[in-house]
């Protein structure tokens, strides 16, 4: 049966999403053995989702919120990662994502345009699911410093006080968890991992 | 503030699935640069269900498909991966995993109950969601194959008929991609990267 265009160009898409798996971050393992790819942070996020819920106050779409955990880094398979903490990188950033974008989803037709406005909304950073999904997006990268001795912190590097303003979204999004990072925070500067 | 023993217990098993990175399969990236890992695969699938999603002729939950989607490989992070085509593999390979449930989803408790009923949900393959999810753990490392000259295929080696064993759940949970399919284990066997 020949197969059809639609479905052609949804197989070439779940191909070309193969290579998110070699979009490097500057996030290295918890063991601290290699950099970290976007398709493993996707899923680990994800997951944190689900484990994390009933930290978030609000009334969040759980179904939305993991579609985006999925689909959040995927415009970096065109546009590279842009390091959290590297102020040259965010400036033409948005313009690197939107032309990556185009080339992504533009082929998908209806369904690719369901994919960026799903981007496009954890992007924005406004709704709730957005919201609690950007604060997971912060909290695993800080989960995996504290666990090998601050392996990006070093770069930069990075202070607390950046850190902090960085995982700002966790504050209203999971704040018993917020709380607990403040903690992890201080633990990390004690054990000499994080600058003050 | 001190962290509940609840949330502590949670954290942990985040950061232990972090393992899930280092859990590699038989299967190769589709540039056959290197193996993949059960967290890069467990976001493809995730992703592949929301793409395929309109090929499935049942009602089903897609929260589900997909939670069922991030979790289904978890266990290997203590019971390891086994090939699909290796029978002795697949002997003990239920007593390794129940084992390895217990170590990683009892400290979690109720959460971790609920985890590991969506595995076992999963593994069962009776209802619409888990048969969805079933057929695309199947389908992707077969795409994959497709992209890399059959890599895997080349190990035992594997033949066209045990492939396409391999495949069935996907001939009912998504009959058109199952079409295409044959035509490509067709295709598979004309350029000689599977085995007739």
């Amino acid at each position: 049966m020949p197969m059809s265009d639609k479905l052609r160009s949804q197989i070439d898409f779940i191909i070309a999403c193969d290579r998110e798996k070699q979009v490097l971050r500057q996030t290295f393992l918890c063991d601290d053995s290699r950099r970290e790819n976007d398709a493993e942070h996707s899923w680990h996020m994800a997951l944190a989702a689900m484990v994390l819920r009933e930290y978030c106050p609000w009334d969040v779409n759980m179904e939305k919120v993991l579609r985006m955990c999925l689909v959040h880094d995927l415009v970096e398979i065109y546009a590279g990662d842009t390091f959290a903490y590297d102020a040259a990188g965010q400036e033409d950033k948005e313009a690197r994502e939107q032309e990556a974008a185009e080339k992504l989803f533009g082929p998908l037709g209806e369904q690719g345009a369901y994919f960026r406005s799903l981007w496009e909304e954890f992007d924005a950073m406004e709704t709730y699911d957005a919201r609690f999904a950007a604060s997971l997006d912060r909290f695993m990268p800080f989960l995996h410093n504290t666990q090998n001795n601050g392996r990006t912190w070093k770069i930069g590097p990075v202070t607390s006080d950046k850190v902090l303003k960085r995982m700002e979204p966790i504050r209203t999004a999971m704040p018993e968890v917020w709380n607990v990072m403040l903690d992890m925070v201080e633990e990390s500067i004690e054990k000499g991992i994080l600058l003050r």
